[in-house]
C-alpha cells in the first residue's frame, strides 16, 4: 500500500479520536483555516461525552430499511423525531406540511435537488444553475462534475438575464461572508430556489424568522461540530421533488449510514434535553449558549487583531433580534471574509507569505483581493491565527 | 409532515434495531424476495453481540479528517487496516501495490469509477458502458441518472460491437445468477474493466483465486451483511484513477461516515480474531464457516422446493476447489436465478399470484421467464418461500 500526503493539512484528530493539543506552532508551520472543519465546538461535546455516547451491539440496525412507513424508507425513526424536535426548539423553520429527506451530508442532497428539480425530458437545454457571489467555492466542481446533460453550472445569480428556465442557491447565511441573502435572479421565467441553511444557527446567526420555503437544506455538521457523520437533511413541499431526490440518494449510496443516524439522534437529544431542562441546568451546558459564546469572543479577538493590522477591512454584520435568545444579537459567521486593502493584490498569496493558509476570492467567484478564513477550527490554531494577522504588515 | 409506505416491504427490523419474528405468514401476506437485504446473517451476529459492541462518545470522530496521511484522508486507519486484515485472512484479493479508495457503500464507488474511467476531455462522445446479460438491475440507472457527456449506459457486452472506448463490468460471482464471470467483450478497442466482487466471499463461493484486477471493489454489506453501515471500498492500482475517485466521494459527500468506519472496523476485527484463534473456538463462533453452512442448508432446501414444484430450472455451478476452506465446495449464491418452463412467460407475475415477490428478467436485461429471488432474507421469510414455490403448479 502506498501512501501519500495531501495538502500538508494539520492533523486534527488523533487515530483514537481524541485532541492532539496543536500547542507548539513553530515560526515555519502553516496555520491552516483554509477548510471549515467545525471542531471548533469539541471541548463543549468532551463536558457532555458520557451522556452523549452512544453504544451499538453487533446485531443491530443490518437492515438497508430504516423505516418502511416513510417515503425516506432509508431513515430511522429516531432521526426523523430528533430533526423535527430540533427545529421545533430552534424556531428556524416550519416542518410541517413537508417531507424530510435525509442525506450523506448536504453535499448529497446538494445534487440531488439538482436532479430532482431539472426537466426529466432529454429534449430541453441543462438547467441553469447559479448563486450569487461571493457563492460556495464547491457549487461549480458539484455542479459539473459528471457534465450533465440536465444542468449546468452557469456563475453569478446576479449577472444571470437569460430567458431560460433556472435554480437559483440561496445560501443564508452566505458562505463565505456571513451575509444574510435572498434570491437575486431578476428573470422573465420562473425559477426554482435551494435554500442551503447550513449556518442558520443560534451560534452563527440571529433566528430572525421561522423560515418556510419549498426546498431548504441542512446540515448536521456546522449545526454541533460532527462533520464525521456525514448527516444532513432538506424539508421539501412537493412530493414529487421529495421522490426524486430519495430515488437519487438510493441509486448513489442506497441510502444514509445508520450508525450516523443514531448517533445524530442522541447527540440533538441532548442539545434539546438541556433547552427543556433550562432551570436545572447550567448555561455552560447548553449547546448553543456555549457555541454562541465561544464564537462570539473568538469575533472579538479576530476584529481586535484585524484593526491592530491596518491590512484587511471585514464585512459589516446587522444587528437583529434573535427570537431563540430572546435578544438582540450581531452575526458571528463561521467564516471571516477578509478584503485586503490597496496594494495586496491576491490575498492568499499575501497570507502564505505570513505562514496562513486560507481560500482565496477566486475560488468563490470573486477578485482574488479576497480570503476566506476558517473560525472554527481549533482553539490554538485560531489564536495564533491572531497573532499572525495582527502582525500583518503592508508591504 | 406527510409519510406514507412505498413498496408494501415487510419491516425487517424494529426501530430499536432489532428483529421483529416474522412467524406469522397469513395465506395472504406476502413473501418479499425482490429486494438483496442480507438480514440471514443476523442470528450470527446476535451470538458476538456483545463483543461487537462499539461504543462512541460525544467529543469523538468530529472532524471530516479520518487520517492526513492518506491520500484517502477521509478514511481512518483503524478502516484501512481491517480491510488489508480481512482479505489477508480470505485471500480472495492481492492488496499489495494497490490505492485502498473507500466510499459509501459500493454504489458510490461504482459512479466514483464511472467518472475516474471516463476520458475528462469534452470533445470525447461518452464512454460505452457494459456489462454481460444478465447483469445487475440497477447498473443502468445508476450510469444514466445523471445523463453525463462522460458515460453511458450500452447494455448486454456480449454483444458490443463498436469500435470505441468502453467500460465493461465484471461483476463475479454474478448477480443475479451467481455464475463466475470474465470479461467478454470482443473488440479492436482496449477496454477498462471495473470487476465488481461483492459476492466474493467464502459463504457465497469458494475462492479459487487470490484475484489481482487494475480496478475491484467489494462491500461490506455483502460481506457481514451489515448492509445499513454503506461501506464499500475499491483497490485500484493507478494513482491518477484513485485520486479521482477520492475527488469525487468528496463532492459528492465529503467522505464517508466515521462512525460506520469505527463499527465495520471492529466487525472484521472480531471475524479475523476467530480465523487467529482457530484452535479455541468452535465452528460456530467462526463467521464465514457459520455463514457458508448456513447457505449450504437453505440451498439444499430450496433446490428440494424446486424439485418439487416442476415448474422452475436452476442455474447448475461447478464444484471447485476453496483455498479458504481448504476443501471442494459448491457455490451458493446470495441470489436463485429461476427459469421458468414453457408455458410460464412471465415469472414474475406468475411468483405474484403465489404471494412471492421476486425480480424479473427484463430488469437484468434477459427474458421476462427469468427471476431473481433472495436467499438472504429472514428464516421465516425464506422458510415459507420454500413452501409456496414447493406447491406450485404448472398453469
Amino acid at each position: 500500500m502506498v501512501v501519500s500526503t495531501i495538502n500538508g493539512t494539520s492533523p486534527l484528530s488523533h487515530s483514537n479520536g481524541t485532541t492532539i493539543p496543536l500547542s507548539t506552532f513553530s515560526r515555519n508551520s502553516f496555520v491552516n483555516v483554509e477548510k471549515g472543519d467545525p471542531v471548533a465546538f469539541r471541548p463543549y461535546w468532551e463536558k457532555v461525552r458520557d451522556e452523549c455516547t452512544v453504544e451499538i451491539k453487533g446485531d443491530e440496525w443490518m437492515s438497508y430499511l430504516g423505516d418502511t412507513n416513510n417515503l425516506c424508507w432509508y431513515m430511522v425513526p429516531q432521526m426523523r423525531d430528533a430533526i423535527l424536535r430540533l427545529h421545533n426548539v430552534v424556531g428556524n423553520a416550519v416542518t410541517k406540511d413537508k417531507f424530510l429527506v435525509l442525506g450523506t451530508g448536504s453535499s448529497q442532497l446538494y445534487q440531488a435537488l439538482l436532479y430532482a428539480l431539472s426537466p426529466s425530458e432529454s429534449s430541453h437545454r441543462p438547467i441553469n444553475v447559479v448563486a450569487a457571489a461571493p457563492y460556495y467555492s464547491e457549487y461549480k466542481d458539484a455542479t459539473d462534475i459528471l457534465q450533465s446533460r440536465l444542468f449546468q453550472w452557469t456563475g453569478d445569480a446576479a449577472l444571470y438575464d437569460k430567458d431560460e428556465p433556472y435554480i437559483e442557491v440561496v445560501t443564508s447565511p452566505n458562505n463565505p461572508d456571513g451575509t444574510l441573502r435572498v434570491p437575486v435572479v431578476n428573470s422573465g421565467v420562473e425559477g426554482k430556489i435551494i435554500y442551503d441553511l447550513a449556518y442558520y444557527w443560534p451560534q452563527y446567526t440571529p433566528i430572525t424568522d421561522q423560515l418556510d420555503h419549498d426546498v431548504m437544506v441542512f446540515t448536521f455538521s456546522k449545526c454541533t461540530g460532527h462533520a464525521g457523520s456525514r448527516i444532513g437533511w432538506a424539508f421539501v413541499k412537493d412530493i414529487e421533488v421529495a421522490k426524486k431526490m430519495i430515488r437519487f440518494v438510493q441509486l448513489n449510496s442506497i441510502g444514509v449510514s445508520r450508525e450516523s443516524q443514531i448517533r445524530a439522534a442522541k447527540m440533538i437529544g441532548v442539545i434539546c434535553d438541556g433547552y427543556k431542562n433550562l432551570k436545572s441546568i447550567e448555561s455552560d451546558h447548553l449547546f448553543f449558549d456555549y457555541s454562541k459564546r465561544l464564537m462570539k469572543e473568538r469575533w472579538e479577538k479576530f476584529k481586535g487583531a484585524i484593526e491592530k493590522s491596518k491590512v484587511f477591512t471585514l464585512t459589516k454584520y446587522p444587528t437583529s433580534y434573535c427570537h431563540f435568545n430572546k435578544d438582540l444579537s450581531e452575526q458571528y459567521p463561521a467564516f471571516a471574509w477578509l478584503k485586503c486593502l490597496e496594494g495586496i493584490k491576491d490575498g492568499e498569496s499575501y497570507l502564505e507569505k505570513l505562514k496562513i493558509r486560507t481560500r482565496g476570492g477566486g475560488r468563490f467567484g470573486v477578485d482574488t483581493k479576497y480570503v476566506r478564513v476558517s473560525m472554527i477550527g481549533t482553539e490554538d490554531e485560531f489564536i495564533e491565527l491572531c497573532t499572525r494577522l495582527s502582525n500583518a504588515k503592508r508591504e
